[in-house]
């Protein structure tokens, strides 16, 4: 249920309506905008007869109910106006577009930093880097963990870049908020609900994978896991879906930029490098991702891709991505949309 | 395998392979290029020893073995050029863009005209619109048929656009062709191979969409059967493919742009519509093709798609066509593009 | 429209009932049962006013309003009694179970009429074997076409089963109807509605298959383009449809099984070899379709698989043929049926 | 790689080969058969020359090296040979069928105590039930947790029956083992990594899910990171995959049975009341695991579905379970097998 305040009501009526619906059981998740406090409602509230009305209580403009099983991810909980994020000075959404990059895993001290200088140089807007790694065989590196995350520390005290870093077990998580702006959890851990819940109980802002075959409608109930724990700093990220065809590794799904945006108030990331696989493919895709109005992208460069660790064939060579990133501001451009900057 | 005859190349040379070729019970494919002559050759060569050996004869420059199922439609027997097709003068593929559209089915005199009339206005670049209608349900309106045909040709008397339409039954091939100045395939009759090969004898145009669920290989082997009976002039189509996701019809594969740019020379069309369902997300879709690197869209419009016959709901209304056709301009032109016209 | 008939309702008054339903610009069909004549309608009753009311004319025990869109498919046009159709006095669905068995393609005298003794003389029901083959590529053998139609007639006369043989073209119907008992609509063409309409105006069997990614309800509307045409003697066959698995070609849906089952009151086979692609397979598969309650399997089977011009490996040997058709009775045993003989 | 010793290794022999491998850098996974002992080895062995080489040793018979990114879970490991788990005494693999029945969730003490004494009534062989669900929704009722863990040790003190119960969050594993004759992965958390490990480092018996979109090659891969842990007592288990199918919940994969046992040595386990989300498929559903081969069927069983708070419609009610299990036990016997049984 969402509670839309009158645009004058004073902070005693807002505090009177948020204490009446945690009287009545529920939860209350307060959103300030611009010129209107919306309260979204969570849990069951109790039956009618227990709770004085809200929608007779002073200060309330209307009272609605949602139609989706999500309603602090859903578009209506905002009345259509979209989430702006800002994350160490840089704001996502709206009218703002990141590019995220940097390599798929932290391999070592000069990778590293050479990856986030030019990074920075080309404007890009946060380091990507995995210490812990997901991996399909038990035999895989997987990640230089606790070190992986020192190196992600000095990328960001040399550039000032934010750092987007996976934590994959909720035993890490302590360690990876010392050092990630951006908690990114991977298709693989979508549904992984004691992860999520945890993140949700953290106000880091978080990037939230799409698994392999998960719905529109399964990504906004993980997300609303999250934001229902009282952290609001959620992107989605669409990453390729599983299909039947196996010219490419997965199929990027870019209805779901359009259509998220329509379903929800979060912003839109897309990864065109883990659908691709291959570095060719990346820029058409995110320009394509820039042009259907997505509010970002997060894709992988290295150094020299031929002898990275991990996923080297889908990285963009650092040399070509000035390039790169000249042409997906001009597409996010076309989309209405400016890179963000401190 | 594919012959590629030197750049001074006589008349003479070039015969004596093709003949070569066809006595050793293979069939020859020639494709003029500007400065050489290329030779594709299709079903078994007689063993070794029974042919004089190609890569012997005069004016041969090299003789390539093709690593993939299809010969005429792979991008190795051009060498990596591109197909630029010609349409009543509008120039497909390279660096034309052509921008289709039209109503999903003829049903009127009067809303064939006004929509044509809308389409050359704003510079789009063919017409489209069905008088045979695959549908779903033997009880649905199943096209004018004829009568759909006559409007057609009366759009294309009024307007000059050429004419894109479909065609479903072998048998009413030779009446679609009186019109049509490209025959559309559509998804279900991908692999009717009789209707393929039919239209392989032709030489009039083809729009190949691509199945619901064909692989790029599958679409790639049935404009082969086209290419494979003489009829060089093939368009692919991508048109959204079945995947576990409910929140749209179907799931529009952008990455098959791209994909099938580096595995086949033919031009690349795709129909968001269809996908989509819903005219709302037909734009975003449209600029991420065009920005991709598709070499064109085919979209319906109608003068009213609250009293379309079929498919009301994805069609762009006639009155914001101008606006639309402005939009896909400007990303064509960022993928390096500009509209075809005459 | 369903409209049931009484039990003692005469003659006169089951054609009133037509002539009224074909007054009214429907399509009447006729399905006589043991005790109860039931009459479906398709296609637009006139407005009510111009009809004089269907259930209040004599002989009508009820009309009832059907909620699929298909409505000569579903299981409620027959009040849930099943469909058992009489192919050259074989019967099939309801108790009785179908095997039908043999080679993917016909390819010699010496390998039909080998084949189709064994499947006889082991309790086969028909016959199988293709005569027009789709094939995925231009270059690869297409059937022997009239030649393979004489085998199958030789097979039939020296043997006495069935033959179940594939149409492609409407412009071959007339000559596989020739030789055919049951004609084979593929996969490929289950949405290739002119050939639908051409065998639905035969009364010929059908045995359809479902669409590499088609929904039950799109091969049910598949059906309802053959039953409204007037021929009612349907078989569905699920054959295997497109995931994301790699490890098979396709994936054997048996869930289609008991729900097509739910759905429809026509018969259900399933095609265990196409799914499979290897022989090793389609025993395990064949008895858990049997085991699901389908009403019968249809398999490929070569005197030399290792010879086979197309589909070897996926071909039970002739010599292991007795041992399979004898775990298969077993299986349709335990779900209550029995194997359907002369 | 994989170690197989002579039938007349000693102690000793054996000895010197695991210490060989320990030297080496790779790890030893020792399993001993009736007459021949295995080793298979896993991680980096040593370049050449470190190591005296293997299969010069004393004892040894033969060194494979397996073409699998899976060693230890491949059927090639065993030679063929199936891997029988001794759970609570019951047996699971080869010969053995297992019969796994309980509510979905656990509620009350009743309805737990209830159901447990008709699964052990009618001769199932293991008891299910949910004190941790993972739900869609983050309102959703999430399971009794501890108290939902005492119900479980109830039932099994006044039953015998071994418990089979979900767990999630690494950090409830030691209390679930508690009671938890076998821990059941969800398909969701198939690829949670560190959860995998955790389960390995035991020796209880695991049920591993295959994710909702998982092929069977990452299924294996998901069962390598428990085996490599040292946990052999895996079980795999087909719920159910998604595809563009509509008419169910998922589509019940029957075709992994056959191919992974050809695959893995693991016994394979099939969920058909997730897929089939009605209780109405899940008979012939169980028939047709059975009857491919399948080593048993985990189902939901319910003394009243229609207040159940979870899946309802999908639980088998009690008062129907004998005759349930009675057809799937004839079922088991078509295939070879016999039900598992103190």
């Amino acid at each position: 249920m969402v509670i839309v305040m009158k645009e004058n009501a004073s902070e005693e009526e807002v505090q009177a309506v948020l204490a009446n619906v945690e009287r009545s059981g529920a939860r209350a998740h307060r959103s300030n905008g611009d010129r209107v406090t919306v309260i979204g409602t969570t849990g069951a509230l109790a039956p009618e007869g227990n709770v004085s009305p809200l929608h007779q209580q002073a200060g309330v403009e209307r009272v609605l109910s949602i139609d989706k099983p999500y309603t602090l991810a859903s578009s209506q909980i905002r009345n259509g106006e979209r989430t702006v994020l800002e994350i160490a000075g840089r704001k996502v959404g709206g009218e703002h577009f990141v590019l995220i990059a940097g390599p798929c895993t932290v391999e070592s001290q000069e990778q590293t930093l050479t990856t986030a200088r030019v990074v920075a140089q080309v404007g890009g807007t946060m380091f990507r880097g995995g210490a812990y790694k997901p991996r399909t065989s038990p035999y895989a590196f997987q990640g230089l963990g606790r070190e992986g995350l020192r190196l992600l520390a000095q990328a960001k005290a040399q550039t000032g870049l934010p750092i987007v870093t996976e934590v994959m077990d909720v035993r890490d998580l302590e360690a990876v908020l010392d050092v990630a702006d951006v908690l990114q959890i991977g298709a693989r851990n979508m549904q992984n609900y004691p992860l999520l819940a945890e993140v949700g109980r953290t106000r880091c802002a978080v990037l939230l994978k799409r698994g392999l075959s998960s719905t529109l409608e399964e990504l906004l109930m993980a997300a609303e896991y999250i934001l229902s724990e009282g952290n609001p700093n959620v992107m989605l990220c669409e990453r390729g879906i599983r299909t039947f065809e196996t010219s490419y590794r997965f199929t990027l799904d870019l209805m779901a930029v359009p259509v998220l945006k329509e379903l929800s108030h979060l912003p839109v990331i897309v990864d065109p490098s883990h659908a691709a696989g291959r570095h060719e493919l990346v820029q058409p895709l995110s320009l394509a991702a820039a042009a259907a109005g997505a509010d970002g992208v997060i894709v992988e460069v290295h150094p020299d891709p031929s002898r990275a660790v991990c996923d080297g064939p889908q990285a963009l060579p650092t040399d070509r991505f000035a390039a790169y990133a000249s042409a997906v501001r001009s597409a996010a451009e076309l989309a209405g949309k400016s890179f963000s900057t401190v």
